[in-house]
């Protein structure tokens, strides 16, 4: 029999982007800014969302976001004009992922030097963003009332890669079949660690509890120094 | 100067893709099967549409269904249980797509002779499942009414190969601000020849003119058959 030699390519793609992220995260901690990578479906509301947790955290912390978008600028120019903060657009040319070595490239053009706070704001989709560490401290993850609480159990990898689950249009329940508890259940059974939380970033239910959770991460962060 | 030779790797993997969809595409048109690939993001209405389009269709036509997730089964589940139809599910192991190979594999394992209607319900994810033709005659987009008019403007490319788009949940128009002139012209401007339709799968509105599109495109594969 003759010998067959294979390579995991897949494995070394992700070995090199897992060391790439240690560094960026590393940088981060040292500078003292808290970095973290939001990711969801689109519309679940991630720009809405991002744009009342600035405004209501600016006054406070020294903040900056990065969007990525596939050939748009919708996003970071909304988050630009509606809170005023430092917000750059990547545009990831039809990829649907944003990986660690592309997120360096972001960083080395923008000076992140006394951010308290940097917010990636990563394409919407569900499926491919999970798989690469961007080399956030931590994962958020957006699901909406509209989209149904069946996603856990259909994008898996995204609720077990998640450090803060966010339930998010919680203002449009009386429309939608959307059972909490069922949620939880299904995001637990994948990853027993995530936090949940309920918020309307319309109403404004639950954001005092997501900024909380941001500034203690902050905190953290700065403690590490 | 030494020379440097470059591959096309992705030219190439797209070029057996075409060639694979057209075989597919060729078969299902000489069985006089119309066979259409239907895609949106996650929670966009996929399961709930294509539920109500077949049991409004199922007393005149023979239809199939063939349903593709990362790893779970629940909406091949849920279309055998609410239609009788004949449902298969495909899972794609972690993949942000299915390409014309995967859906051919599919095929093999599914009696599709005499079918007047396939439907693929492809994985939700507005990026990845645009780039690859899968063999099917059309593509038809969901966008639901709460993930907002601006999709087409980030999303391009799912909008400029599809042949139908579908805006869904209209009857949570009043929850959300949604201009449907705007989303008519951004998907326009993409692609002119797109026809759009305004549906509820909940309340019933613009099932109709749904249910004739795909009578209308059924005739056209018998036609040419």
């Amino acid at each position: 029999m003759s010998s067959v030699r294979v390579i995991q390519v897949q494995e070394n793609v992700f070995a090199k982007n897992d060391r790439e992220a240690e560094r960026i995260r590393r940088d981060m901690t040292s500078q003292g800014t808290f970095f973290v990578n939001v990711m969801s479906a689109p519309g679940s509301g991630k720009t809405t969302f991002l744009t009342a947790l600035i405004n209501s955290m600016k006054s406070r912390y020294r903040i900056g976001e990065m969007d990525v978008d596939i050939e748009s600028s919708l996003d970071a120019q909304r988050v630009a004009d509606l809170t005023g903060v430092k917000s750059l657009q990547i545009h990831n040319c039809g990829l649907c992922h944003i990986d660690a070595d592309m997120t360096a490239r972001a960083l080395s053009e923008y000076d992140t030097k006394g951010l308290d706070l940097l917010i990636l704001e990563n394409i919407g989709n569900l499926v491919c963003p999970a798989e690469f560490d961007t080399g956030a401290h931590k994962n958020v993850s957006l699901l909406s009332v509209p989209e149904g609480d069946d996603k856990p159990l259909k994008y898996p990898l995204m609720f077990q890669v998640c450090d803060l689950v966010l339930i998010t249009k919680i203002d449009t329940l009386d429309y939608f079949d959307f059972d909490f508890e069922k949620a939880r259940e299904r995001i637990h059974a994948l990853n027993p660690k995530a936090q949940i939380l309920r918020i309307s970033a319309v109403t404004g239910e639950g954001m005092d509890r997501a900024v909380s959770w941001f500034e203690g991460e902050i905190a953290a962060v700065k403690a590490a120094v």
